[in-house]
């Protein structure tokens, strides 16, 4: 008897429902339906049911043919059991989404935060391929981390690792949503780089930002970093400082962990060299060079796509 | 044919070579030697040659009868060749102690990183045994961590992780030996807060601090925490700032790895419930809830003890 390899990926976001039947860490097949996690559990559930029977469907598979089903969440994970402990944007505490799922489909399915499988994602199949010791950093409206430590996923005592975005930068900074004042994710994310871009605009007369946003569309990190590459002194200054205290973040990590590869995601990513340069210029600068020499820090390569490659590759 | 169950620990320090004969986490016998490493590697060879036969001659036991030998070193470890690559407290560069040491006793020979070796000590015999996910740090003249990961020692990709010493806390804090500033180990180490008391020493001439110094003895760490409980306010403002700050940068390792354990160990740890009630409270100030719940804060129970159990615990 041959051995299925053909896996199910789902990656459960706030606002849609990625699936797709992976083999061998490639996509054969995805498709996306939305969320709509304000109508509940039964309606989220109905939609992922219907998610994987499109995926069979459209490529002629039938269940039993599937080794499995791996499923990414935007919360925290119980392991043992592949119950979401809590998942806020989904408004989900203590759902049994490996049992539910197992007792719809009959195969194994394994349950794991998003951020994790993106990570294994990476690692599978996108910039981290075959590395065993990667932190694979998110950096959109907030700040999340997978943590691939000896070639696995770190979960830790609770299922709580990665909560890179809520590491104190500046004890006297902004207060964070957490409680604590100064948290990476208030300098750093998207949010925090879009929210100094509104006080330019508003309180520097000769700044291009302005120049930068087409008209009816709302101010973005993109817009920040435009201007910034365009000279304007105001933007560069926002992300000089936000990469400079993400590299002494992740610096940080590189002394304790001694990775051999960060990888940067999420939106502010696809800023490209003009995130990339300063931010490795930092991450050297604040880390042991005994450590730096042995990294590397490079963009994610699977955009999305990662959630749903890691979520399959969580089946053995 | 009985599977052999004693090994050899050898801890090997700046000052002394500890080593001992070691049964199921269990030290038998043990001796202690000095390292005298400014007279060169082929003395500290000798030293450990020597250490080995003592332990050997001392409990009746043949080579033969020893599963192999577990060295720590205070350095940077290839863990593929077992060669030291960089032991600045031996003046050691490149030394191939896994292939000396088989060469000389013919038994399977593993070398690690001292703080490694002494984080596997506490959760195999110690503070943490039985634990998982255990960072286990020394305060003393500097910081240092040994990571244990889903029960194993982490090394990271050269075998560097652990330089918890250097995490960045105050990006304009005092100067450190690595070259940036407001590393931890410039702020909390023993050595740091003996140079605030040196300072208060000759700033406040209110302070009893001069008081809590035993005649002849050179100020230690120990004095300041003396002070501080006899409610010198100079020297509870040290004690409560190098807390805080060690706190910070436990807090943000908690958010990272969600371990279940902190074990502390190294002279200042000495200091008790002076230190540790000051250092929960903070690190349960800047960590998620969500994650320090499921944490504990410890004493090492081992002392020097946890090198040798610990080097031991490395042959499998």
């Amino acid at each position: 008897m041959e051995l299925a390899k053909k896996r199910i990926g789902i990656d459960i976001g706030g606002t849609n429902i990625a699936c797709g039947l992976v083999e061998e860490g490639q996509i054969l097949y995805k498709t996306s339906l939305a969320t709509n996690a304000s109508e509940g559990k039964e309606s989220v559930f109905n939609s992922i049911f219907k998610a994987v029977q499109m995926v069979l469907d459209n490529t002629e598979t039938t269940i039993k043919q599937i080794a499995g089903i791996g499923v990414g969440v935007p919360g925290m994970v119980d392991m043992d059991t592949g119950v979401v402990k809590l998942a806020p944007n989904l408004y989900w505490e203590y759902v049994p989404v490996k049992e539910i799922l197992e007792k719809k489909f009959k195969v194994p399915v394994v349950v794991d935060n998003d951020a994790n499988a993106a990570a294994l994602g990476e690692v599978l199949s996108g910039a981290g391929k075959g590395n065993k010791d990667v932190v694979c950093i998110t950096i959109g409206t907030g700040i999340g981390a997978g943590l691939i430590i000896n070639g696995k996923i770190h979960h830790g005592k609770s299922g709580g690792a990665g909560e890179f975005g809520h590491t104190i930068v500046n004890e006297k900074g902004p207060l964070c949503n957490c409680g604590s004042r100064g948290c990476l994710e208030t300098l750093t994310s998207a949010t925090a780089i879009v929210n100094k871009g509104k006080d330019i605009l508003q309180q520097e007369s000769d700044s291009i930002l302005k120049d930068c946003i087409v008209e009816g569309q709302p101010l973005g990190a993109k817009e920040i970093f435009l201007a910034a590459q365009k000279g304007d002194k105001w933007c560069k200054e926002v992300i000089e400082e936000s990469c400079k205290h993400l590299g002494m973040a992740l610096a940080n990590v590189v002394n304790l962990l001694n990775p051999e590869q960060i990888i940067v995601g999420g939106g502010v990513s696809q800023a490209g060299e003009a995130l990339f340069r300063p931010l490795k210029k930092w991450v050297n600068y604040y880390s042991l060079d005994i450590l730096n020499k042995d990294l590397s820090v490079d963009p994610a390569e699977l955009g999305n796509d990662a959630g749903i490659i890691g979520a399959a590759g969580l089946i053995k």
